[in-house]
């Protein structure tokens, strides 16, 4: 079996944390490395977030690199109110003792795909700020990308941030709006199917029997967006965003993908960072991008927990 | 029984000639008045549209004013391609011997409501210009008009003019704004369940057998519908979209509604037109209106066609 | 010497005020009625300000009709701060025994101008709320009114409720779209030349010398105008932004007018309510409306002193 | 005397060509590199012009850089119309034999900047593109650019690429946004200076008695922009934008120039690109930048004449 090599771009982050656990778990995978960018928490933390979450499972061979730490245009957004003080919940990791990588992000996914053409993915599932940065800055690395999975967007489903948009598109509308029309493949793994992907109580609890640093990790991380969401949102369990656009990589039959025209509001006022497929096609432009419209939701939860279920032991 | 009593403030429109057959078929209500606003067809045009389909059923007693003959900011747009050149598809009337009312659409509903305090109900099934322009001209009427049902606006649904927006809407999103902050009591009949809704060519063709002038009319101007959301948008039927907002005056047990804080973008750009709802109540507004969001899409569509037979014959 | 015959739709205010005086000091102009809408104070209090300031100058026989209580689109907005609580400043008339003629501003304007065709102006010195539900509900007075005079906007000036927006054209700009584009023909007396027509601390000085009730309430009101703009703008002096409106009724000798193609951004974000001018035409589009764009300044304060001093003895 | 160090950031483009002439021809500056961006012409020949201009002057020492070839989020527009097929207007230089520098334009600056910290100013005549993505991408260089000197905007002027927008703003405001709110010093030189600074038909006259292939290159792209202008705009002359902003760098006694907030719409509408300052501070936030808003426009112009005549001979 050929492994999908792949650098995940991300905001560590709870949902991001798990999704590097997920990455580990899957031996249909490879990362070969992990790019920061400012989002659910400040780039610094994220950062020291992804090299605790890498040493906790004794793979800090895996670079991690710094990269942009606030949107293009727009002032800085985190989200601490769903991801905790430090990014990562009720879970405490120890301050890691590898140290980031020397490039900046951009840098290195650049270096990465130039050398390894056609082969890499990027399953971006932060704000699309050092992807939107590497397509300007170095636009031949376009052609060059095997494909771009973003975790981000609500097609026909509503906001998480706003009414309207998502969180990871309102940080950065402009970023998006970059990506989606750079010519990179991609495929958008929006609210639309991540709310479905909810890990419930029953299933951490699953998780909880196996008494592990890792195991616990999870559950404390867990539980703090399960509270969030019930509270704020009245969702029932810990939607899976991130994990699901890396399942998309190596699990697309779970999902219902679409081929269509996707665009993204950049203007201030109540639609910004709203994402939207233009369905019937009223401008006759190409399709630019591939969006997951449904999925196979329990399926893939229960992928997912017997994975996180062998990590922990 | 006692009728509920309505004006009907419409652009007709073949789904608003249809609006007007299953009002004048249904004991259940009463049509006090139709009001004409530009929309689907230039306001003129939709004036003599209302005289001629109330000829053909011998209602011409029902009056009919003219009303706003334009939007309240933007530049006039119209259907033609989805209703045809005089707004009826292929089916074509007798100019009608029947006059308007003298007065304005907006002073005729004034009247009716301040007259009947309570006990008139709107059914809104073109743009909102009328409307908007009654709530500001006459605010006294606002906790006078029983409730308001709307057809109008796409909210988890893509939109049917542009990517995001439902044509009644884009049309005039000021004046949607205005109604929609009004603090009349309203109930949204938005795409996402008339698109459901959906008169299949089986169903015409039940209504067909019945040979008389009224089933020639609704079968020559649904087919007009019918061919263009085929060609343009796939869909494959008639959407009944302003009968199904005259229905949730009288059979709302076919709907299933959210109390919702809702909203219209006004800006110019991407997304101007486009309703949305705050369904996580990110701004802890209080909900301002109500909003069909399914659908017992068939036995709507039954009982709709059962009505055409009966007043065709 | 044929009399300008007009009706002032104003939202009094200090210089709406000292607007109403300027007309009764003028031999040149006669001022049919005065009507009333939403803007430096509430529309109501508006309304008692209206006849207040006509009992002081036994001009009761003048009507006022109460108007547009808010903008078309967006929130209310007025202000107290420059204007003072009641709107008058300093000044404080007694309560008036004259009630508010019987007909709603729109209704009463509409009646004047359909009844003597091509003879009155309209000198519109608040938000246009009021000439935009007229132009809307009764487009058969657009090519009857004789010409508009706004006071509003702001073209190569900043603005002095926002960096790029002028006070009576950020009230309501969705109505100032409306107005321009009405096919009305109009002048628009923007802060370039009314922010150089400065009542300042001597003429107030000179006007004090009179000792009447009504020099008494002329510079009551003015100093508060004055202290305001003093802090807030820097600017020394009262500016006369409404009575210069009047001026180009029947002293347009002191402007320098220019013919152009004028609009206003009626978006939300940072230019809301932004007028300009397409000075090298680059749409191609036909001029819309006049627009002064110089003035000589202190020509016009002594025309006006002079008339304060004459109507205060 | 101490030369002022500085990089051009340029869209070369007619009179960004007179600056590298007006550069050259001034003992007080010292022209470090230049760098390119896409503008008035594509980046690509932007770099050739470039190049074409240094060997013109026998200064092809100095590097030329390649840089953004498009703007951050929006498409690429260009000035053909403006500047000519090749961007120089009726001028044509021969193919230049000196390559380019190896190194991105941004790299170039961030080098030079960093190596000579608070020595080095950027005066930059095009599109702010190259200027927001070193911002974005080396946050260090903030503190060490010694000042920034930018050709744009138009603050009480009207635009020159739509009613309300100057070219060089128009075609990147989000770098635009990006660079006012960088922290970077900087001096806006927008087109209320700029538009007064016309070199005349008969200044052109004087340099063309020089008799040589500088002198004709000056005559035959200037003599382009000034018909394009006395057209388009009824300027009568060249109006020297981008030679005005270099001179703030040395000549800054000519220019009026005041410490203001400043910044620019980002919306799509009709005031897209827009500049604006608050002059009255409304919203209390610290001054950002300097801008230009009169100039001693004679006085600069036969300054410029004088070294158009010195460098040609």
């Amino acid at each position: 079996m050929k492994q999908e090599r792949f650098i995940l771009d991300t905001d560590p982050g709870i949902d991001d944390a798990l999704t590097i656990l997920y990455a580990l778990a899957s031996p249909e995978v490879r990362m070969e490395a992990i790019t920061v960018v400012n989002g659910n928490c400040p780039m610094k933390q994220g950062v020291i977030n992804a090299l605790s979450v890498l040493e906790l499972l004794n793979a800090s061979s895996i670079p991690v690199a710094a990269g942009m730490d606030r949107p293009l245009v727009l002032p800085v957004v985190n989200a601490e109110v769903t991801h905790g003080k430090n990014g990562l919940g009720y879970a405490e990791l120890p301050t890691p003792h590898t140290k980031p990588h020397q490039n900046h992000a951009v840098e290195l996914i650049k270096d990465y795909v130039l050398e390894n053409p056609g082969e890499i993915s990027i399953v971006a599932i932060g704000p699309l700020t050092n992807i939107a940065m590497l397509v300007r800055l170095y636009p031949q690395v376009v052609g060059k990308v095997k494909h771009l999975y973003i975790m981000g967007g609500a097609i026909n489903h509503c906001g998480n941030m706003t009414p309207q948009a998502e969180f990871n598109i309102y940080c950065d509308p402009h970023a998006t709006h970059i990506v989606f029309h750079s010519g990179i493949p991609f495929t958008l793994v929006p609210l639309d199917v991540t709310y479905q992907t909810l890990m419930t109580e029953e299933d951490l609890e699953r998780i909880n029997q196996v008494h592990s640093p890792v195991s616990e990790f999870i559950v404390k991380s867990s539980r703090y967006v399960m509270e969030f969401l019930s509270e704020s949102q009245a969702v029932k369990g810990c939607a899976l965003n991130d994990p699901l656009a890396l399942a998309a990589l190596f699990q697309s039959h779970l999902l219902d993908i679409s081929h269509l025209v996707l665009d993204v509001d950049t203007n201030q006022g109540v639609s910004m960072g709203k994402t939207f497929a233009d369905f019937y096609n009223y401008e006759q432009k190409t399709e630019n991008g591939y969006v997951a419209l449904d999925v196979r939701a329990r399926d893939f939860v229960e992928l997912f927990i017997d994975r996180m279920i062998e990590i922990s032991q």
